[in-house]
């Protein structure tokens, strides 16, 4: 069941800022991938610990740490105190049940959203980042071991572009960026399903495509509950005040903003189209009852005035004078085929055949 | 499947202001139209290369740079380099799934928004048009060869009117009232479709009615999603305090935000109008179903006493005395009529019949 | 089709400004009745000229200029020219698809609102108001000749009051109120309407009765749509800080506020009415296809049983001792009897006799 | 009908500031109750006529004029030439589809609301009450006579509290405390109506209860649009900086405000229950239609294969051997025994039983 | 019936700041707990009445002053005089039916919530919290005894941390949180409740299932009501400039809100989920009564042609063929088949098999 928060209520009762992760536990060894880079610059290395991991001195080096992986507490400690974090935002980086929103702490930016993919069986699954702004620092958590962030790990490596140029606020943006990004690979998986669920009602509605649509629907509440938060926050940063953010960057800040824009329209759209399914499978359902009662009354007006007369004439009456007619029993056959005639030409009219 | 963005996918992982086309390639070469015109004088050629444009001297001469198609991406890349545009606004005008708005960059201003109009098959189909205007030049962009601003063209060759006198900031409203007056002619086409559908729906009501009822809903809603941001965006526009809307044309954008605001008061009464036929089509499924249920019932009832009795004197008992009274058969055929007509006189009573 | 822009795109590709009457071509002559006062002095005269017609000079006294018709397009231009009228306002003016707004252009005020009446046939028609409020002179223009505003008149003649002491801005209220008023006259009509549709609900639904509520209701969210804006338009009136509308009359605009809102009040209810009836009505079909179904398995669950036990006496075996009996068929009447009445027990005990 | 202005209608035309009392005329006697009081000295009066009646002047001494009936025009019209109160709130107070609200005069605050209760019949009436709050002086005018301001009028007279030592604000607040309380006497009753009604909706549902369910939902959204203005009106007294509400009594306005947002929270959970209802009572009749259907089905499955089977050997065949059987009649009961209940174990396992 | 104010109207016609408890009185006596701490100090102890219970005097300690019962009025009033409490908050912290609020009294806030719990049968019971917070004071009233607040007193009295340090602020927020984390153990069982429903909903839907869901909505609607204004108030709180909230304790207030917006979501997304089983509850008896449909149109149209076949030759006519034949008898026997097998690939072909 997505969307609820089916473990939050572990915590009851615990202090605040109680770094306890809320989740799924993941196997893997927490994983921590560093680059520092300027213009003309760019080193990276891998590592599972945070040793010789401090801020930059001032200065146009922009250094990026990012951790896939939540389960190792003591580490998030460790980061914390090197960088100066507040308890409660180390405690929201855990409890990945987060609504996107973003905090200006002074010092540093915290960002926490959603990043959303299928898992194997088609199912919508998503997990909690959480990049942390500094002047010239940029740390990026992700609960689960992940290649979104590669492509801007390759800009970095090669491009002798704008993002080597630019600050630690630009990189922000082009995470932000490929985040929001992939929204539309799964909304593009989205219309697939609906336009096959669409061909399904039309051809074969049945109660699992009632359960398909509903399921969908289920699913679309479920991002949309992301994604509004998700706008909200962008376009909060792309009103920001906050020094972090450099004038530069605000235009593209605003950029990722009119994308989720588009997302959450796309979002509403298929709403719409979902609500309108439901609609056509109820009144589909309606047309079919109204088919098989058709066919029920058709099969009942034109036999039972046939029996009754089939049955007339079973009785054991004394006098009957048909009986003893020399072709009674041919006229019978005869008055029955005009009323059954007669039957099926007032269904024609009535459209019900 | 309209207003879905199936293919905007393809950018992920993507930098920002890659110039990508998004949207269907349209086969035709880029077609340039320029005009240069003051009170005095109007000059126009065509191109297919952006040779010898570029922003004119400050004075009173207005330069119309209007381009249709949008597939050749270094055309575009000169022009942005020409003007000195903003590589996210470059971004914006090849990705044709724009949601309306207007950026104040400054030293320009960036508008974009939908063009409506019908397929050869009835179906709705949307362009972009993006509208760049400076402080004595003005691009326009479109995603499709098309017609729609040659009035504006016409009147600027012919009118020694306002057209000619006002600057570009007049020249823009005219190509926005020309898209906002374009609605209205989308609007007309469905409210001809509704009401055909209406008629149907009274006459003949079948699946295929619902299913043209959704259609045409889909469409509303997707219509709607353009013109709600773009009434905002004229909104905007009318309030705006950028110096490149000058004081006199502020009226005249408002005026069209007042279309605006007309399209969008059609669309809800189309909606509304939808949704009503909905209930009715639902409604009358429902009717036919009484209307089938009852003959069945007034059948049943009627016949199925009738052949009880037949089967009675049809029995073999040694000992029945009715078999062998001289009138008893027809004493029964009269019995049978009574009751008949009696059990019709109940229905006609109840209104069945 | 009532609120619908359906003539709106024949002025598709025309400049701003330019003056085509839309609507209905109205055959008689434009008439114009004027009218100079102040405390002492009351003067009115009719003419089909605006010859001598010009904005009083400053005083006491007030100009009203009341002009019936809008198909004498040179009249409306000459009066532009004259009072000094901005040509979008004259295009308003003629364009009678107007939603209520009211436009503070310094010297003038522009106030456009709509008017509601029943036809011949019980429908509902509009039509359009414009009030131009200069400092000492009025100017309003109907669509077809009505006597909506003869009250006014009639006061104005004869009353020492108010009317006659107070400027310009106080006869606009006067206008405004005449209308607000007669939107109650309209909704006491919808008031009866529903009342009866109501009773015949109860009585005796049909699809003409669901027919009905439809055409109520779209007529009520056509009234609704002009409502709303007018509220906002008059509250706007209200809260002005024009000097059009001097500080005694504020109080005033604030009560034909007060009116519309109530207006809206009532029209929100008819609507909830309508929905509530809507839900009747497909309930009561429902219903009467229950009654239907009942009857139905009645009559089959008391007949099947029995014709089945005749159609075994029917039987030609050979051995077959019941048939042999003396009171082997009164025997079985009996039993069919008790059958027939336990049967119509235990639906009497449902609850479905 | 509740909630409808039938008879507002008939103002039309009329100039504003009118004296025309709309609303049921009821035929006592205006009567009127005045009160005199400070902290040391309790005087009280009763009239019909307003003689010796004028503002006290300035001082710690309060006067309360309580007016039971509206239809005594010229007494009203006295009233506010002694009080100096404008023609629009005459009308106002006379004209009783007022929408809550309060406007402040800088002299005095009129504050108009309703009051409801049930008449002998069980259904919801209403009555206006205007209350006009002066320095120090207070006019409470109610449409019909009631007891509702007893109790204040008996904490006046006995204790020698707050009430007594504070102003004529704090009268108000009393005064508006009363009838916000006497809302919940109002809600306290639809509780019980809907209590019962759940009850009936569960043991025997019939188209009575829809009626009754649709009748409750018509009374909340008539009790509705009376309770949001005022919500929105005492809130605007809580927060108001009129001279006239003093400082320590705005804390007790915004506890009225409280108890007006709890009348709200009530009304709307009954609305969204009694919605609630009508999705049973649909859901259950389709139930009922289901149960029938079964019925109908199960008998009709049990029989017609028997009835086939003794039709088959009611046929008058020359050459049917079976007829010769000695036992075979007994051999065919047994054969339908065994296909009857082989019936019923599959509409047993179906659950349909 | 949760979330009506049944009992509220006994306080009509009292004066405000009535001392009447209106919820269940509970039997037990009123329990007080007696908490005084600062950095290094941890004092605790129980006591039934308020003696020797006064503000600290300024300084670092904190007094936590915890109230279980609101059936002792003198007590109560014994704590508002020696805290200077309002008569109103006296009267609010009584009126059990409050909704959750935060009143700033200058010298002490006062917060009012809900706490919600299951009883033994499954039921959602809710009872009042009042906190009121004062410069180094803090008083908690409770409706019932309950150990919510246990775990905040076991960290007072072990931990030597944050909350020990803090002042009253900060335990203020301990005591929101714990109860905003209460309310995630409620929605933990409303999912589970859920899920189960959902099973039966597919395996074996009822009318019971029906008012299972029905209930759970309202359950939902009951907490919603609570809710809401709970994350207003919370968001207030954090927003707070009242000197009694210092700036490091704002974070933390922020945290609780956040978790309050997770509240609301999670209530939200179950909205969703129970109207969507309802909008599959109601389908599925459609498509249920379309099987028993089926099978009723299956049974007749194979057995009534069949049925009227063997009254044919049941039938006594003197002159029949077909009657003599010598195979006649297994002749039509063989048809009947053809017309039972014919009928039932008919049916298999439409899918109704």
């Amino acid at each position: 069941m997505p969307g609820t928060t089916r473990k939050r209520s572990v915590k009851t009762g615990l202090p605040p800022g109680s770094l306890i992760h809320i989740g799924q536990r993941h196997a893997e060894k927490t994983k921590i991938q560093l680059c520092e880079y300027d213009e003309s610059r760019f080193q990276e290395r891998e590592s599972h610990s945070l040793e010789g991991v401090r801020p930059l001195p001032d200065g146009t080096a922009v250094a990026w740490i990012h951790i896939d992986g939540l389960h190792e507490i003591p580490l998030l400690e460790q980061m914390g105190s090197v960088f100066g974090l507040h308890p409660l935002i180390l405690e929201d980086i855990l409890n990945t049940e987060q609504r996107p929103k973003s905090e200006d702490h002074g010092e540093y930016l915290y960002i926490v959203l959603r990043l959303f993919h299928e898992d194997a069986g088609g199912g919508l699954i998503s997990e909690q980042v959480s990049i942390v702004l500094g002047p010239n620092w940029l740390i990026s958590i992700q609960e689960k071991k992940g290649s979104l962030f590669d492509p801007v790990r390759e800009r970095l490596r090669n491009e002798k572009g704008r993002l080597r140029k630019a600050g630690a606020d630009y990189l922000a943006h082009a995470l932000l960026d490929a985040i929001v990004d992939s929204y539309f690979v799964v909304l593009d998986k989205f219309g697939e399903k609906i336009e096959t669920l669409e061909e399904t009602l039309i051809d074969r509605p049945s109660p699992a495509t009632l359960r398909a649509i509903q399921a969908l629907k289920r699913e679309i509440i479920f991002l949309r509950k992301s994604v509004w938060p998700l706008r909200e926050m962008l376009g909060g940063l792309g009103r920001s005040d906050s020094p972090l953010i450099r004038e530069p960057s605000v235009l593209y800040f605003r950029d990722v903003y009119d994308h989720a824009v588009q997302v959450i329209d796309t979002i509403e759209t298929y709403r719409d189209m979902l609500s309108g399914m439901l609609d056509i499978y109820l009144s589909s359902i309606s047309n079919r009852m109204n088919e098989v009662m058709k066919v029920l009354t058709v099969i009942a007006t034109v036999f039972m005035p046939l029996t009754f007369l089939a049955g007339i004439y079973g009785m054991n009456f004394k006098y009957m004078p048909e009986l003893e007619w020399r072709w009674g029993y041919f006229a019978l056959w005869g008055i029955m085929m005009v009323i059954a005639v007669f039957m099926l030409i007032i269904f024609r009219r009535k459209k019900w055949l």
